[in-house]
């Protein structure tokens, strides 16, 4: 596995691939891998030629009150598990290649204040000028509670894309938000790659595998499992013939209400391309829950299947 | 000289020139082609091996009240004058191909008010989602005047770069911040395509070239030379010695007091990277103006050349 710290060396790589006629995938990662983001490799090793990953924890995504400083770390082990299942290209970027400090070009009057420093736990924002903006989307959901998170997204997956230049970029749908939001940024920009997602990957007790549940205490792990719960209770009603979205959120909220140790964010029926609320499901929705464990903020969701004509992608 | 009207033929008709590894020039503009924009073409030629061509009326960076209906468009002796220069790749896309209708995707719910008419002359503005937009440059200058221009611009600059995917695009001199924030957006966002600006083309007068020169009437073609006047005038300074930027644009703006028919909106001396003013003009610095004459607004400047090391690009 090669592993490219700098811009040109990636895009070089990348483009050596593309000009042998290979079909290049790539899994965009923030390390601290788990198996959701392996399946996602193992996904993109069975439909390409050659498999380019990345690891880099993305300050812009990051509130000022968020744990960007504590997030978790594992180059090491990141970087073996990468190699084991196949992958060819590793692109590890520092903060400044992505987000080259004010000394690094003519813009030096831009001051001290958005030069990143070296240690990659300072949590210093850069100040980039150029933002991609999915404007109807990013304050829904998630973007809802973490003001400028999806804008962050949006724009370092777009430098990621310039760099590597894909054929196919591979997301985890426990990220659904950012799965629909990076979707339509593809679609109104006209980028030339195809996005595809793979299921949420789970512990045996139903707990969607997250980087950060490495957060969790052993007390606050059992308390998670209100998550995966109110999701298979909306689930059950579902299979029973329940189609207003009203009546499917409440059953779904108040799992919340009667357990300890966990305060529900959001938890929400929409349409898994607009995040927009739907009033039944007949057509197709995605259930979206987040809630803090602790200071810990957990999301799950559950894809319920529409007619193809109704998803319209 | 193949002409593409969709964005499907227009990827495959460039990536085959990639895939042949030839270096692929691209110059995009609005039509109403004029010397300015066949200078940038036959520097494409001059450069590459295969030139491609937009010609696309962008409805995104023209205001609610600006000459979106009555710009310029003769699209026959366009095609006419891009084959005789030797450009092989011509981009002439509908407005519905580049700004799908909501009716077209799953975003119905948007409403028929974003609809575009099939009229390349109605001025319904579309409502795209997602914009790319290089803040701290976007409101200044021509930003100024036009709010919402520059987010129009580098949307669909960066959407035809995904379709193109050109080696190198070709911008005039004469849209002066335009060039800085497109600059600007390709570093920020690591876009993989080579900025070369070419020097304004003028009339034998002085006039700048330009598509709206078709607006003025036999009596305002003279008052337009107020323009070029205040720029020589400041070359003229410049060249005695003077370095102090607020007396250089006292002099360029002295011009515009005694001239007739000419209604001044801006004149400033900008770095030309920033576009920040700039107190003296040792290291170089771009002088911008713009005017109207009757209801046609123009712009002109003048580049004064700095040191390499001032100029840091």
């Amino acid at each position: 596995m090669k592993i490219c710290t700098t811009i040109d060396e990636m895009r070089a790589a990348a483009r050596a691939v593309r000009r042998a006629d290979k079909r290049l995938g790539f899994v965009p990662t923030m390390g601290a891998l788990h198996e959701g983001h392996l399946s996602l490799v193992r996904q993109a090793r069975a439909s390409c030629d050659v498999v380019a990953a990345s690891i880099f924890v993305n300050p812009t995504q990051f509130g000022p009150t968020e744990d960007l400083a504590k997030y978790p770390r594992s180059f090491e082990r990141d970087r073996e598990l990468l190699e084991q299942e196949g992958v060819e290209l590793l692109f590890a970027p520092s903060f400044e290649e992505m987000y080259p400090t004010a000394a690094d070009g003519p813009w030096s009057e831009l001051g001290e204040e958005s030069v990143l420093s070296t240690a990659a736990d300072r949590s210093v924002r850069p100040t980039l000028v150029t933002w991609v903006t999915v404007e109807e989307l990013s304050g829904k959901l998630d973007g809802w509670s973490r003001p400028g998170h999806f804008r962050g997204v949006t724009t370092v997956v777009a430098k990621l894309f310039h760099i590597v230049e894909p054929d196919v970029a591979f997301f985890g749908q426990k990220d659904a938000a950012q799965l629909a939001i990076i979707r339509r940024m593809v679609r109104d920009l006209n980028l030339p790659v195809e996005i595809v997602s793979c299921p949420i990957v789970r512990e045996p007790d139903g707990l969607a595998m997250s980087s950060r549940n490495a957060y969790l205490t052993a007390e606050q792990r059992p308390q998670t499992l209100a998550l995966h719960r109110s999701l298979m209770r909306v689930n059950q009603l579902v299979s029973t013939g329940e189609r207003n979205a009203s009546q499917l959120a409440a059953a779904g909220r108040a799992e919340f209400a009667t357990a300890t140790g966990v305060h529900l964010d959001y938890f929400e029926i929409v349409n898994p391309d607009t995040l927009d609320p739907v009033e039944e499901i007949s057509h197709g929705a995605l259930v979206a829950v987040a809630a803090y464990v602790g200071k810990t903020r957990l999301i799950d969701n559950l894809l319920l299947p529409g007619s193809e004509k109704s998803r319209g992608m």
